[in-house]
């Protein structure tokens, strides 16, 4: 009996799957999932073949008669599914329910039918290296494939398929699910009425890879990883996985949020030690989102979405030019960077708006003034609401939606 | 018998010290050596004290009859007295050695006597963690008081009294090394006549704490760091010291720096190998940064120097006005900043520059315009070795020297 980490969400056992009506809809305690069978695989990147796999997702809001008024929000690296309301697993409320929700002032659910799935790789249901791998009946670990953003837009598009949606009024994103809105509008042109690429880049920059390099480095250095088959052995790569979080958690805050939020204060006490105590409330801080993240969140994920991440780069699938990417795009595109974004600064998103100029594309593109960071987008900021909410509203009147 | 580290170098033994002539000047095949008996001990901020310890030096240059063209360098926190000519140790050249030395255009040895010190915690001779502990006969480990740049700077000028020099001619250094030469400026205002802080700060803000803080959980996580014992256990953290120094590394260079060297490129191979393998050259560099390094440096070392710079704070310590620290001073000043260094960005540089000022301090700042981050200051960048040859000529006619 394999011992399975609380991410390890079962796929259907072997040969049961192709008994059951495709696209088995389920209703977890905590989530809906959609389970595509062995016969229905998808098709990855890498040249291998994931069967079975299911995605687990949330809706908000009605789907309207003609299903024009569908927003699919992609979330980033650690995000789920649980955008708006209450997140049932952590309690604790959605990860952009300022923003989105019944009555939310930039995306009204009264109005609007959101959907957000767990990105394939992911650890809240969707398959990814804790799931089942059905060749040896235990959890993938590292034999799980190497996904790529394309590959979770794609799987993304097979619940779209399953829900009936030909095409999304919006799609919307911040950080890696930024770069899932930019693969939807290049890959599914057609089904992409409005895009909304969020605080991201179309390519990961070589100051990206080192980051996530450093993460993935301490993950494996941990013995409790045990060659990513830790599931089994009843241990998880605490210590690796938390170092790794804290490196990316500073990534997250600008120097300057980071200097008003903490500066040199300390922590409950009123001088230095002169240990290696946590001092500084920054240290107790970062030891503090470290060691939360753990516990929600499977190292294993963590390798895949990085890399999947690392290995984003849109030019490079296009012959090396950007703009060939959305080459007859209709979407109508809202770029949007945060001034003190050191991880994807502006710069990254002007190399979106030039390709997206020079195919002629509608685009709008607004540089939000933030001390916050790279976070800021997950954050109340009045500037940056303003502005999704204007785009959106003027598309849903474009698209004749009430 | 205790397993030592190649990184201890032996204390004399508890007992035998206080018999031998004060000071006692050894040659090793690396390094001069003085070692200070267990009746001169070195008094620390922690408010312990250190006896008998030992500082690793070298010299370049001869020191001038009335002894006025002393320039002590100091270090950062990777780096060791081998400031010129070959360093013994690794073979390689001695990293200001493209600025100092016999017929150098910034600092020709020729002219000064240059001295530099390894400092108290290092791992290059100096009396550190790695050290025999004279209480139990073992290395300190963690039991090593925790020290600041106060005390690094107490011990090197105990040296310089050991060398018979009542006033340095100049105290250079960059990054960590600047640290010390404000509070050379601030401890020592009689005994250095020209001081140039270099790629630094005159405290260590909240990212600079956060990212240190990083490296240490990384060092901490390692199963082979025993709870700082390792020396006695035959093995070294190798992982976890491997993850901080990549972590690190990161921060000496710019965004630029690393797209302009590495961009996406990739390692010895045609196309991505959908693995964790080191597919991009940034990963393979960082992977054998972090590799080489554990080879020269312990572990431990690496833990308090990194909090001996937390702990810096020269406002702090003087009533919360940073110009308290140069209050009086008559040392001439030379502040230099590099545009790129994120590190210590040039902010911290003109708060160094705003209270020398405000004390009517004789500086001149200069920012060097460089897009390699902050490892600018090891790099023979033509305006930053015009600057420095510049400010010490001046200097040097000022005091009369030939």
């Amino acid at each position: 009996m394999t011992n399975l980490s609380k991410f390890a969400v079962p796929t259907e056992e072997p040969g049961q799957t192709s008994d059951r009506t495709p696209h088995g809809e389920v209703e977890t305690p905590t989530s809906l999932l959609v389970r595509f069978p062995a016969s229905e695989p998808l098709q990855l990147e890498c040249g291998r073949q994931l069967a079975p796999f299911q995605i687990a997702y949330q809706t908000y809001g009605t789907l309207n008669a003609d299903k024009s008024n569908a927003i699919l929000v992609c979330h980033a690296l650690t995000g789920d599914q649980h955008v708006s309301n209450v997140n049932p697993v952590t309690g604790k409320p959605g990860w952009w329910e300022t923003m989105i929700g019944q009555g939310r002032p930039v995306i009204d659910t009264d109005r609007y039918f959101v959907i957000c799935s767990n990105i394939l790789g992911g650890c809240m249901g969707s398959t990814g290296p804790a799931s089942l791998n059905p060749a040896t009946g235990t959890p993938y670990g590292i034999d799980f494939p190497v996904i790529t953003i394309g590959d979770m837009v794609n799987a993304q598009a097979r619940l779209i398929d399953h829900l009936g949606i030909d095409q999304l009024f919006a799609v919307v994103g911040g950080s890696m699910g930024g770069m899932q809105v930019l693969e939807w509008a290049a890959r599914y042109k057609d089904r992409v009425f409005a895009a909304l690429p969020i605080a991201t880049a179309a390519r990961h920059s070589a100051q990206n890879i080192a980051f996530h390099e450093v993460g993935r480095q301490a993950v494996m250095a941990d013995p409790e990883w045990c060659q990513g088959r830790y599931y089994a052995q009843g241990v998880v790569p605490r210590n690796g996985l938390s170092v790794a979080r804290m490196a990316a958690h500073i990534t997250y805050l600008s120097e300057e949020a980071l200097q008003r939020k903490f500066g040199r204060n300390l922590q409950d006490r009123d001088e230095k030690t002169f240990s290696f105590n946590a001092d500084f409330q920054v240290e107790s801080y970062l030891r503090h989102q470290g060691s939360t993240f753990v516990d929600r969140f499977d190292a294993n994920s963590y390798l895949y979405i990085t890399r999947a991440m690392d290995y984003f780069d849109m030019a490079a699938e296009h012959g090396d030019v950007l703009a060939n990417a959305f080459w007859g795009t209709k979407t109508r595109f809202c770029v949007v960077s945060f001034t003190s974004d050191w991880l994807y600064p502006t710069r990254e998103s002007r190399a979106i708006v030039r390709a997206l100029n020079a195919v002629a594309a509608n685009v709008s593109f607004v540089e939000i003034d933030s001390d916050k960071g790279h976070d800021a987008f997950l954050l109340e900021e009045s500037e940056f609401f303003d502005t999704v909410r204007g785009f959106i509203s003027a598309a849903a009147q474009k698209r004749g939606l009430k």
